[in-house]
């Protein structure tokens, strides 16, 4: 799809921060001028929240992973038809909080399901919209799970380090595939200091 | 997936007379000695059903093509994991009313998604689960329309008849291509003589 929009994604575990510096991002992306349209996935349309509940509902726990996949990539498919690809085409910069990358770190490469059937699944749930730029925060599981602990996530606590380390690894694995496109980003220290990092890596990726 | 089960699918438009027909066969089947599971798709497990509820709910108009295809998927692969697999597994019959035909017909013929597309989301949502055996009840448009609104089915109505005679054209594309699994059944005529139509083309299949 050509646009003249600029398509930025944040990843990360939870925990990592990803939230306030998207915010910063955000503000430093208006301060130019630019219209920003944030969102988060799943969600950020009627019906992809209405998806979104489907997907965190602890009473779902019988949902197999095929059906937990598939209704990520649906809730995908409403956001971008409904809301990022006219975003991109009016020349909008869109700031997503997660998108198809997090489906392959946590589907594939810590829950097990085939590289291949995510990938797949995730060319469906995109329609053909790919970030311009994908940044993900990177701490240690250890200090994640402190930090969203503190933000009351139980889920992340329940899952232990051992998932968010494999999650870890799906992330480097993907940023090694697509050098062009996702930046790791060391997001220890302050908030200042990470948001420095996460400019500095944004400018690189885009120039 | 090895099984000594039986997996059987009836397909054709909204009043084509596939629900008469499927009583009529479990009641057959379970004559024969087996254990029968009837199901339905999108449906047949709680989460399904929620889909289901998603699927069909008018207020959801604005759902895109993408997000309706990946919805259905997501339902029939709980639908498979949950229910069809674990039958197949123990040696029962399975007799679903519709499957991906369904979303083939439909989908990629009669809305016009690509086939590709359509082909690789089916592939997904099956999660490997073919049928043994589908049988298309064709009848024509007026017919199928005059049958449908007789039982109030106001969706089909508003289609039109131009969109019935795709989905017919979209069966039959499918049964020249898949002719060891798809049998096409002249669906006019009592339901009498419509059922022993079915039996001979289901012997013919199976043989």
């Amino acid at each position: 799809m050509a646009h003249d929009g600029l398509f930025i994604t944040l990843e990360g575990v939870d925990g990592c921060g990803k939230t306030t510096q998207a915010d910063m991002l955000v503000e430093e992306l208006e301060a130019s001028g630019r219209e920003v349209v944030r969102m988060r996935d799943p969600g950020g349309t009627r019906l992809s929240e209405k998806i979104r509940l489907l997907l965190l509902d602890p009473a779902n726990d019988d949902m197999c992973d095929e059906c937990e996949l598939l209704l990520y990539e649906a809730a995908r498919a409403q956001l971008v038809k409904e809301v990022i690809q006219p975003a991109l085409k009016r020349g909008s910069a869109v700031v997503c909080d997660r998108f198809f990358d997090s489906t392959y770190a946590y589907q594939a490469v810590a829950r097990g399901i085939s590289g291949n059937v995510v990938q797949t699944a995730n060319e469906l749930g995109c329609c053909g919209v790919v970030p311009d730029a994908t940044l993900v925060f990177d701490i240690s599981p250890q200090e994640a799970l402190l930090r969203a602990t503190s933000q009351g996530a139980d889920r992340l606590e329940s899952e232990g380090t051992l998932f968010q380390e494999r999650v870890r690894e799906g992330y480097a694995e993907l940023a090694k595939r697509y050098p062009e496109r996702i930046r790791i980003i060391d997001a220890s220290g302050t908030k200042e200091v990470v948001r420095a990092r996460m400019l500095g890596a944004l400018r690189e990726l885009l120039s």
